[in-house]
C-alpha cells in the first residue's frame, strides 16, 4: 500500500466506524500506482432493442471500431438490461478511463464522437443514452469481497486491491470515500427524489448536467467460476433477496433512488455470463445508507453474505463488490429519442443542444 | 507552510523551472489552514447598461440581499466593465466560495436563484451573464508580488499567503498548477480558438459547458494606497504596456484567448477604485505561455515589472497578482439575453433550456 495513491484528510466530519470495531470478513479497495485524480466511466445504451438486433449489432460495431485507439479507454464491457427503468430492453455498455485528457480527446476526437452526435442517431427508430461520469478520486470508493477476480474500474491501468477495514458496519461505504471526512455529501435537493414537470424526449436529444453529489453506484456479482454448491446457493437463495432490494430501492424515492438498471454481462459471443450488475444513480447516498442500516431486504442480503463468508471462508467463490462515485455537479447525462422515465430526464433541468 | 492545505504529485512531467534558478524578486501564494479541495468563483454580470443605470441598481440589488446567508459566498467584489467583449457596457460581479456544498446550496436555494432562474429577466431590456468556476485545488494557482494586500480569493476564509520561489521564469505560472507535474493540461480543442457558427443569444437563454482545460485567468492590478511618483509610473508608463498586452491576446485567436474582459473595482459608493483586473477565458493555457515567453507586448510589461520590484525593493506598492484556474471539464456558462459574441457562446457548444 506504500506506494500507490490515495487521498485522506484530517477529519472534520466524525467517521462512522464504531469504537474499536473490527470487521467479520475481509474486503479489499482499488487503489493504483501513480496519480489517478479523476476516474471515469461512460455508460451508453441502446434503448428498446435486444442483443441480437440489428440496433444493437450497429451500436456495438460504432463501439468496438473506436475502442481499440491512443486515447480510447482501458477497459469496457457490455450487458444486456432485459428491463431498463422504462421497462424497454436495452444493450448496455460501459467504458473506463483514469485519465481525462485521454477521454477528452477520445470524446472529442473519435470516430464514436462522429457516430454519437450525428443527426442520424435520431432517426434510427432506437433510443440511445450516454451517461458520463467524471469523478475525482476522493469522491469514490470500491469494495471486493476477494482480490483476485478485476472487472469493472478494477481492470484499469497499474491498479491494484489493498486490503481495507473499513468495512462490515454502517456508513462505511461513506467513511471509504475520502472527501467524506471533510463534507457531508449532502444533496443540494434533499435525499428525496421529486420528479420533475412531464419531459416527452423522443425525438430530441436532451441533456441533464447532474446536481451538486448525485450519486452512481454499480454493485456487482460474479458466480461464472463458482463450484455448484455455492451457484445455486447464489442463484437460489441471494439473487432473489438481492432482487426484492432493488424492487425496494426502485419504488421509493425516499431512498434517493432516481433510477435503477438489472444488467448481465455478455461475454465476446454475446451470451449471457454469470455475471451481472446493478447500475444505480441516487440523488443523495444518505437514502441508500438508511435503507441499508434499517431495511429487511438489506438485512435479509447483509446476513446471507455474512454467513456464507463465514461458512466458506477463503473457499467462498462467489464475488461482490461494487463501485461508487459521489459526483461534483455538472456531470452530462445526454439521451436521445428515449422513453419517457429514462435517466435523468426524470428529473431535469433539461437542456437541448441551441443552434 | 507546514500547517497549510496544499496537493503535490510526483513528477511524470518535467518542471520548466531551468536547473539552479532563483527568482530575482520575492512572490507569494495562497493558502488555506483546511483542506480547500474545490474553489469556486461565480462571474455575474449585466450588459448594456453602466453602473448608475436602473437595470444595474437592479442587479446589484438581486445580489446585495443574496449574499449576507449562511450558504453565501465568503467574499465578494463589484466592477464596471467599460466595453465587454461585445462592446457595450457591464456591471460586474464576482464571488467566492470554497465550499462546493455551500455554493451548490446557494446556486438551487437562495434569493437570487429565484431571480436568476425567472423568465423575467428575458423581459428585462438588458443581457445577463452566470459564468460558473468550480475548480478543484489541484487545477489553480495564486501569484501576489507582496504578502499583505487580499482581494479576489484571497478573501474567502482562513487563507493567508506563503512565499514561493516559483516565479520569474516562463512556465513558473504551469509549475505552479499541482496537476500539471503529472497532466498536460491541453485543450482536447487544441491552442487557436476557432470560433463555432455564428449563434444569437439574444431573446433567449444560452449555456455553454465548457471543453477540458479552459482557463479562466483574472489578473490585477492594485495602486490605491501608492505614493503618487509609483501611482503616476504604473498610470503612465505600466498600464499602457498592460492594455497593449491584452490587446494583442484580444485580436489573436492563436494565444488560445477566447475573450477577454477589463474590469474596475468600485467602492461601496459604485465609485471606481485604483484597482482593475483583467479577466480572460482561454481554451489552453499554451497559448498565454508561448505569448508570455516570446511576444514584444509581454516582454515589456514584464521587464518594468522587474525594474520597479529591484527600484523600489520593500517600497513597492503597486500591487500586482492573479489567480488561474485550468477547468475540468463541464463547467457552466450561462447567458441570457446577451449580444452576439458574449463569452463562451462564441465556441459552444451551445444549449438552450428545454422544456
Amino acid at each position: 500500500m506504500e506506494n500507490t495513491y490515495h487521498i485522506t484528510y484530517e477529519r472534520s466530519i466524525p467517521e462512522r466506524r464504531p469504537d474499536g470495531f473490527q470487521p467479520k470478513n475481509a474486503r479489499w479497495s482499488l487503489r493504483w500506482r501513480r496519480p489517478t485524480p479523476t476516474l471515469i466511466a461512460e455508460w451508453l445504451g441502446v434503448q428498446g432493442v435486444e442483443p441480437g438486433g440489428a440496433a444493437a449489432r450497429d451500436f456495438l460495431t460504432a463501439l468496438r471500431t473506436s475502442m481499440d485507439v491512443p486515447d480510447g479507454p482501458e477497459a469496457w464491457e457490455v450487458f444486456f438490461c432485459p428491463q431498463d427503468e422504462t421497462g424497454r430492453p436495452a444493450v448496455v455498455a460501459v467504458a473506463y478511463w483514469t485519465s481525462a485528457t485521454a477521454h477528452a480527446a477520445w470524446s472529442c476526437g473519435s470516430r464514436w464522437a462522429g457516430w454519437w452526435h450525428s443527426p442520424a442517431r435520431l432517426e434510427d427508430g432506437v433510443g440511445y443514452w450516454r451517461e458520463t461520469i467524471v469523478c475525482p478520486y476522493e469522491r469514490h470508493e470500491t469494495i471486493y469481497s476477494q482480490p483476485h477476480y478485476r472487472i469493472g474500474l478494477g481492470r484499469t491501468r497499474e491498479s491494484e486491491t489493498v486490503e481495507i477495514t473499513t468495512n462490515g458496519y454502517f456508513g462505511a461505504m461513506r467513511d471509504r470515500i475520502p472527501l467524506s471526512a471533510i463534507d457531508p455529501l449532502e444533496s443540494p435537493l434533499g435525499v428525496e427524489v421529486v420528479q420533475g414537470p412531464p419531459l416527452d424526449p423522443r425525438g430530441r436529444r436532451i441533456i441533464v448536467h447532474s446536481p451538486l453529489n448525485t450519486s452512481v453506484i454499480r454493485s456487482g456479482q460474479f458466480w461464472h467460476d463458482s463450484e455448484p454448491e455455492q451457484a445455486a446457493d447464489y442463484e437460489d437463495a441471494l439473487r432473489p433477496k438481492l432482487d426484492r432490494g432493488m424492487d425496494h430501492l426502485e419504488e421509493h424515492a425516499s431512498t434517493g433512488t432516481i433510477f435503477l438498471r438489472r444488467l448481465t454481462n455478455l461475454d465476446e459471443h454475446g451470451e449471457p455470463r454469470r455475471e451481472t450488475s446493478i447500475y444505480a444513480v441516487l440523488q443523495d447516498i444518505a437514502g441508500l445508507e438508511e435503507w441499508a442500516a434499517r431495511h429487511a431486504t438489506h438485512k435479509a442480503i447483509y446476513k446471507h453474505q455474512i454467513a456464507k463468508g463465514l461458512e466458506y471462508g477463503p473457499r467462498r467463490d462467489v464475488i461482490t463488490w461494487h463501485e461508487v462515485f459521489v459526483l461534483p455537479e455538472n456531470n452530462r447525462f445526454e439521451y436521445v429519442n428515449c422513453a419517457p422515465g429514462t435517466g435523468l430526464t426524470r428529473i431535469g433541468p433539461w437542456t437541448t443542444p441551441a443552434a
